[in-house]
């Protein structure tokens, strides 16, 4: 922890100040600290980007080289036109109605990734809410209610129940006497009763949060709750728990946010501002170490291109990295050879919004335990008529999708689909399916679990040549770690440039 | 309960149906059933509204007649230039920036209000997300942790620990030793080691769900959990459980809506759709039984006019009604005399929204526990400069505005937000009170508790006088229960004229 962080840290630990994540990380540096000194930053995913911005925000002489034919990296929407490349040659067009979009990799945003938000404010970028919880998607076990799906309103509520009744009965019947007084007994069997809640005898018997069997109307149409409540042992049996608890996570709570017309706005934003520092389709094939820096060598209009600079950020995910010739030290060599990406995927499919119209559902997401999972309903453009339903966004192991064709994957997708909307899987069209870890120049969603040793030798420079990305970070697969681990190269960079 | 809805009520229970409240309900009735029958509306709020749109799709030869300048009643938003106007005369003009707004009565819309959102769908009104909960809105009390407001994230995630925490002690000492299976068992403390979570020992020591002493970061900057728990006792104690819950009311459940610009881009849209039909500045004096229907007298620029119709729809508030000449039986004069309106307001105030920036909380409901409560953030334009910031929403009495002057009732508003966002309170400028007991033309803000014959008896016709708006529903405060009595009663009616 660096000197600052450990202050702050130590403040926050005394209650000086407030956690406020807000708070955007910046290289603390003097204006103009760069000048005279070239830095090559490597892969323009959005680690890249922050970091040649940030650089040339201080003088540095900056060039930006991406492999590929645009900005943003794993932070990609796929629209009309846009085309799919996997490693192994692999061609998908995406073939979707103009103005429909969806975010590929980067999906969501929570209120707390500071410094990604402070970006989003220097940028302007237009955003709206991105739902990530609704109470009326569903979660669904095919060995449980017979295959039928639960709303998730009621697996919640019904959880909840279920475990204040038990608790209260335990109350009641003395288990707790030692402990409690009588009346600290009666405050908890008042809490109970209503975070339950529980009828006058302590006993769960559904809600109006969780179930109704008539919703209230005019006239005599009252409410009538549904007192037919998911059993507890079906709650235990249906291994539901991490989908409900999904909301809690802390960088899944409310209030998430996208950027309108799609998450790529802020990849772009930094594009815009870094001009013709960025170099599209310039695939690095070399970075060598020099003595007094590197020499970057990349294809230009296929081209062998040779640039030097003082220093070298390589901004690649490490699967790409290791395809290329680099001067690497035995340790970074050995922390990025070893270095297990994951295969996240989406499989993503135009269609007329059912799952608004007919079942309430605005956003959210609704899991299954088997089979493609989860769906994830857009929060873009609620109540129009079409919009991309992502049916499948987990890891490709998880579905064995290594063993089948596209079509048997999208016939997968399409099932999951149509256990949690029956009879509305068929309107379903235009599958796309990005895995990222087939992804030309990705070849990964994001790392998976790393020794700690390794860790700790990538987020150290090799030389002239420093290491940034989510990989680089503890909030992997998100857009924040990359900008703070970009950031955190930067300032390395820095400090040495100011201490020559 | 109608024949059609007692079928559907069974079916559901039966399992045959899923619980769609998206069903929109309609009225029952042959294409021009309504010609040659003249009806008049009276009171142009949604319920009115709705009435005469739909009686004029029937063939009606409808008038609506509306006291005051606008459409919609409580479907008010407030902008530049608008004057709230009191029954004593007191006039408030709302100065705020232009483009800025707020929904000074109805504020949100549930997902399962299905007959609304069919409108909403009919009209084509553009609509964005309600963010009605967002995990860092504040909970506070005085007498609680140093009257230091709370954020929501820790109250829920803690009370969740500490309940769960307690069962599993009970579980573990065998208390349920007769009723589970050991299988059972295991399952429940596994359960609630993730639903907690706890520890390996059982304890629940805060997550990273609840609160963070550090952020994860990049490099060596790793995620640390606040170990400092909010204890059991003081969660008791400090009465939080129903703004914990309120998320989780039936009608206040994720996914919410708001029509982009203003709640009452849904009255303006049926006023454009009634065109002629629609009188506004029209107040009614008297409705007179005439044997074979309805004198209907207003004012029409001061002069009184009559009209003669075979139905009238009342769709005031009994409020106003009550002020009216008006030929009631004594059944209904009795429940019109005694019918008690609620004294909901809204303090609605102009800033920089220091909120999002300086405290992560884009949208949702931040509560306190004395004082103008809650504050309710913007929604609307997240990630710009200024917004309208409500700093009380509940009844006038609670806070005893009524022996207040409005610069009183503003300093403890503004009191409210300096308490949750010390130092940010004077930023605040341009306090508009709408107090709906005192507002012209309404009287109130939503019908209290009534007893059921007066309801029932208002939801009966007097003669050729019909009773329609929230307050003839189980949906009280609600534009549903508004929308869903209008339809009742013009189906009264058209079934009247076709069985005539």
């Amino acid at each position: 922890m660096s000197g600052y962080g450990a202050t702050f840290a130590t403040m926050q630990a005394l209650g000086l100040l407030p956690m406020k994540a807000e708070n955007p990380a910046y290289v603390r540096a003097e204006q103009g600290s760069g000048k005279g000194t070239k830095l090559v930053v490597v892969g323009a995913g959005v680690a890249g980007l922050c970091t040649a911005y940030e650089a040339k925000k201080l003088g540095y002489e900056v060039t930006l080289l991406e492999a590929g034919n645009r900005p943003g990296g794993r932070v990609w929407s796929g629209r009309n036109g846009d085309v799919v490349e996997f490693e192994d040659g692999t061609k998908q067009t995406i073939e979707w109605t103009k103005g429909l979009y969806q975010n590929m990799g980067a999906g969501r945003l929570p209120s707390i990734h500071g410094t990604t938000l402070g970006y989003v404010r220097q940028f302007n970028i237009p955003m709206e809410i991105e739902v990530n919880t609704s109470r009326s998607t569903f979660l669904q076990n095919d060995h449980i209610n017979g295959g039928k799906p639960y709303a998730q309103r009621k697996v919640i509520n019904d959880s909840r129940g279920h475990v204040s009744e038990l608790l209260s009965k335990a109350v009641a019947g003395g288990g707790f006497d030692q402990e409690f007084s009588t009346d600290d007994k009666k405050r908890l069997m008042d809490f109970l009763s209503y975070y339950g809640p529980l009828d006058k005898a302590g006993k769960y018997k559904g809600s109006d949060r969780a179930d109704l069997k008539q919703y209230p109307g005019a006239g005599p149409q009252d409410m009538i709750v549904n007192e037919d409540t998911i059993p507890l042992d079906t709650i235990l049996k249906a291994n539901f728990l991490g989908y409900e608890m999904y909301e809690e996570a802390w960088d899944w709570q409310a209030t998430m946010f996208q950027p309108k017309g799609g998450m790529d706005a802020i990849p772009y934003a930094f594009a815009k501002a870094l001009g013709p520092v960025l170099h599209l389709n310039s695939p690095v094939t070399a970075i060598a170490k020099t003595g007094k820096g590197v020499t970057v060598t990349y294809l230009k209009e296929g081209k062998e291109t040779h640039i030097t600079a003082d220093y070298c950020v390589s901004a690649m995910p490490l699967t790409i990295l290791r395809k290329i010739k680099v001067d690497l030290d035995p340790a970074h060599q050995d922390a990025v050879t070893k270095a297990s990406y994951r295969g996240s995927y989406k499989i993503a499919w135009e269609g007329p919004r059912f799952w608004e119209k007919d079942f309430n559902i605005y956003g959210g997401l609704s899991f299954l335990s088997q089979g493609p999972s989860p769906l994830w309903y857009p929060s873009a453009d609620i109540f129009s008529d079409r919009g991309i339903l992502v049916a499948g966004y987990q890891d490709e192991s998880i579905d064995r999708f290594q063993t089948m064709t596209l079509p048997q994957m999208f016939a997968r997708s399409r099932g999951s689909v149509e256990r949690l909307h029956p009879g509305h899987g068929d309107k379903l069209e235009k599958p796309i399916f990005v895995g990222w870890k087939r992804m030309k120049w990705y070849e990964g969603s994001w790392i998976g679990a790393q020794p700690a040793a390794e860790y700790d030798v990538m987020n150290q420079p090799d030389g002239p040549i420093y290491f940034a990305g989510d990989a680089m970070s503890h909030v992997v697969g998100w857009q924040e770690g990359a900008f703070l681990s970009g950031i955190r190269a930067l300032q390395m960079i820095n400090d040495k440039v100011k201490s020559a």
